[in-house]
């Protein structure tokens, strides 16, 4: 086999090296210990950081520009189980446990629906309400 | 619960409605079936209507600027089992049957290093020979 380059084996985490892009962030898949992705969302330095640190999901909003512990307005956070990082290092891929859902429209994952014959179906039910979550909107 | 909008139950695809960034893209996680990442990469419009048509993972190479037919050199190619859309429409996951491996570097899955204990740790091992599938480098 071809040997890996420059990783082999094992090496710090040095989140200098992390590739953030023009905006300082990169993405973030999260997904439940069974596979099923919940989220896509992005960290940049400190979110990272922060995420590492404290166990729990912490992103960067990019539409509200501040950081964002998933969960302190809903309850709904996210318990780290694992954290893996890809060959580019631009990409972080996140085993969580949640609490409640991650999706804000009141569904487990934000990716409630399938493509399927020219069509984008719901199948999934709500499992929280969100104007009890985040208050009525 | 709390109703659902604009978006009950089914809606035809228009990926006039997808949230494509400024340089026109979208990021779609790829997984397998058994849920495990394989890689996270960048669909245009072009790729994910050529995705849907072909039913082989179709994407948008950041680096090279061009259409991305993932496996054309190397034949590790992706058909795809399933599609889904978020909350947003600004992201993909996309489930695929992965023939050889996903990544350049000659593993299944682009994360086939976990971050623990300030490392960065290489738990995989290598599926296919780089130098075979992409000629020497």
């Amino acid at each position: 086999m071809t040997l890996m380059k420059p990783y082999e084996g094992e090496m710090p985490l040095n989140l200098d090296q992390m590739k953030w892009d023009s905006a300082g962030l990169i993405p973030a898949v999260v997904q439940d210990a069974k596979g099923e992705v919940l989220m896509v969302a992005y960290m940049n330095r400190e979110a990272l950081a922060e995420t590492i640190d404290t166990g729990f999901g912490t992103y960067y909003s990019r539409s509200r520009q501040t950081m964002w512990r998933k969960g302190e307005s809903s309850g709904n956070r996210q318990r780290v189980l694992g954290l893996r990082a890809d060959c580019d290092l631009d990409c972080i891929v996140m085993k969580v446990e949640q609490v409640g859902g991650a999706c804000h429209t009141g569904f487990y994952s934000c990716f409630y629906r399938k493509i399927e014959d020219g069509q984008l179906k719901i199948d999934a039910e709500p499992v929280f309400d969100v104007e009890a979550a985040y208050g009525k909107k």
